[in-house]
């Protein structure tokens, strides 16, 4: 058992120009880690043979494993499988499975392959081919001197069903690695530097086998805790003790010990309370319900929502009273009350939930600024408020809503 | 006026364990191409002395920026400013000007400095300090041998302030930089490939100047046109030419050229035409409604949206007839019909448009397997349904989902 190192090398011009985001090589190195196999570098090359074959070179000089993301596609500006075979000295060569499979997969949509496509199946000899369920152009698994070379293409899903059905699982087969476990301990409301101090003593005293890590963020900061070896009983169990030893340091600002985002807490949280929920946005305008919804199996718990933007529809639809509104208007702590007690009542739900603000740019007046938002959280036998003055953009303000309505209902669910 | 060149250092484990999606590095990416500055390369490495120290030798040759974002907290585990002052060969320095700001931003927080916050006004000799207004670890300006190092913290706020205060404005001041003009085209419902083949001749045509990259996506592809050089005038010209030329060969998949998303074109066109829009979503659980509603304005013409996820609101809350469900099933033609034309009713909108679906991963039957989705749009005269049977994850699924229907409105829209 010994360390296996990767590298990632993602190419493409649209990442180094600020005109995607780099989600894949995010995706990758989580799996990994997941793995027990150790990213110990990622690097972003442009659509240049010269970034991309000093990229191939260092990366094999660095790693055990090399992957490599983008570059695929079956047009001219796709520079990755022919540098792969000038790279491993290999000639072409026409996957007639391949060919057919793609064949077949147009004929499905009523479409016939063309020049370009064909092309797809065209793979240099040194390569074993890697199955892409999701598109056309299949990836590249290369060895040479005990060293992987994987090329995958750049589009997320596709990437994300090569790693999942092909990759992993064969990494898993040939590589013994050590175990890597991570515990991270999320705290709010206590800075950085205060945390740091109250820890000082006992970060001094940590074992070897455990890195210390301080991921701060708005308000929160995560504590990560990194145990490596190789007898994963015994790793846990040291774990364990360093996060008994920081509830009896820390424990007032701790909120949870374990993965997964807030929305999937709340679910976990209404399941294993036999609870619904429902809705009412309007300054987050369906964001709380699509956080909620993306989770598989939130319709056990989620009832549904709505986004009465217009205040004629707030009354109209959901219920809010006219005067409410006309009195102390749509941003105000009477009518967030209204909204997240009539969408329980009107959706049947245990728990309703409601935002309203202005999320800007627009909108802002003198009393009520661009960032002011008012959130309720209604559970039939009391309705709680509270205020915000944020000062983000439009979608951080959003966001930020969200999450901290979200962090309301797990305070209101976690007391119960 | 040479070509500058930046290269990007982002410092920390968390990137590489998956924990934390780096999009410092794409913000930065973005904001250099805007001023001419080019990102060559973009590399992450781990919290670790040889990797940091290396990444900076490395850089030096290759770029004549080099900009790092990470490891400045107060605490242990943050190696940036004391591996800079090494590799500068710089003894430390305290910044009484520093402390003072900071002891005057706690003492307004109620709070006062501990050792760690004051240690953060000391920084190595030979650098420059940078402001942050955000937070309490100063960036550092080092230049040596006519290339600049500039360290910025971590998190994205603080970061971003920085950027935009202090370091962009310099760059502006003392490069004179190439212009760099990039054009997206968006196009949606037509292949890569296919694409491609119609615009063959076209791209074998195209002026050395002009350098094109197809983006594929979910259902859509975005083509950019990337043109460099001294002259702004020529270059801008250059574009439009080929623009206009993109439209006579493939101008029905087009929506846009501008930065836009496909949510905004639809803003664009519901605004022009005086048109309002309401959305019941089942499976997209308010995707929809968010991308709508994260466009600055979208009150203009965005109604409002419901998203009854249990056939009793479909049937009490929104209108749907118990009859339909029962007879048809949730996930049906005649459920989105009728979808689609009560919410536009009840919310009082021209357009109502509705998402019915199976998202995965559960809830798919033989008749109905996971991805089978209907979508329908009502304008008051006639009902629009579309059957799709997608086959990604529940995330692709809805995205998918989102985009068609978009699309859908898109080309109602443009058809009027």
């Amino acid at each position: 058992m010994k360390n296996i190192y990767a590298e990632l090398i993602s190419i493409g011009d649209e990442i180094l120009y600020g005109q995607t985001l780099d989600t894949n090589s995010h995706f990758i190195c989580g799996e990994l880690d997941k793995i027990g196999i150790r990213v110990s570098r990622k690097v972003t090359v442009s659509d240049s043979r010269d970034s991309i074959m000093n990229a191939f070179r260092e990366a094999e000089k660095n790693a055990d494993i090399i992957l490599i993301t983008g570059g695929l596609g079956p047009t001219k500006d796709d520079l990755t499988k022919p540098l792969l075979a000038e790279y491993f000295d290999s000639g072409m060569k026409l996957h007639e499975d391949i060919l057919e499979d793609l064949k077949e997969r147009y004929a499905k949509r009523g479409r016939e392959l063309n020049d370009l496509n064909k092309g797809q199946a065209e793979l240099p000899e040194k390569c074993k081919p890697v199955e892409n369920k999701f598109g056309t152009a299949p990836g590249m698994w290369f060895e040479k001197d005990n060293k992987i070379f994987i090329s995958m293409p750049g589009v997320p899903r596709e990437m994300q069903q090569m790693m999942q059905d092909s990759i992993l699982p064969k990494f898993k087969e040939i590589f013994d690695t050590p175990v890597l476990i991570h515990k991270m301990i999320h705290t709010v409301g206590v800075p950085e530097s205060i945390l740091a101090e109250k820890l000082e003593d006992w970060e001094n005293g940590l074992s070897k086998e455990i890195k210390l890590a301080y991921l701060p963020g708005l308000k929160q900061v995560k504590l990560r805790l990194t145990a490596s070896g190789k007898d994963e009983k015994h790793l846990n169990a040291l774990i364990d003790q360093e996060v008994d030893k920081l509830y009896k340091l820390v424990g007032k600002y701790i909120y949870g010990t374990d993965e997964g985002n807030l929305a999937q807490k709340i679910g976990d949280l209404l399941l294993k309370q036999n609870k619904t929920i429902a809705c009412a946005e309007s300054c987050t305008g369906g964001y709380l319900a699509h956080l909620i919804t993306s989770n598989a199996g939130s319709s056990e718990y989620y009832r549904g929502g709505i986004n009465p933007y217009h205040n004629d529809l707030k009354i109209n639809v959901l219920g809010v009273r006219k005067e409410t509104i006309e009195k102390y208007g749509a941003v105000s702590e009477q009518t967030v009350i209204e909204m997240a007690e009539r969408v329980r009542e009107l959706f049947n739900a245990d728990i309703g939930v409601s935002t309203s603000g202005v999320a800007g740019p627009g909108g802002g007046t003198k009393d009520k600024r661009v960032g002011t938002v008012w959130v309720a959280l209604a559970d039939g036998t009391k309705t709680q408020t509270k205020l915000y003055h944020f000062q983000f953009d439009r979608h951080g303000n959003i966001e930020i809503t969200t999450n901290s309505l979200l962090n309301l209902v797990r305070q209101t669910l976690s007391s119960n």
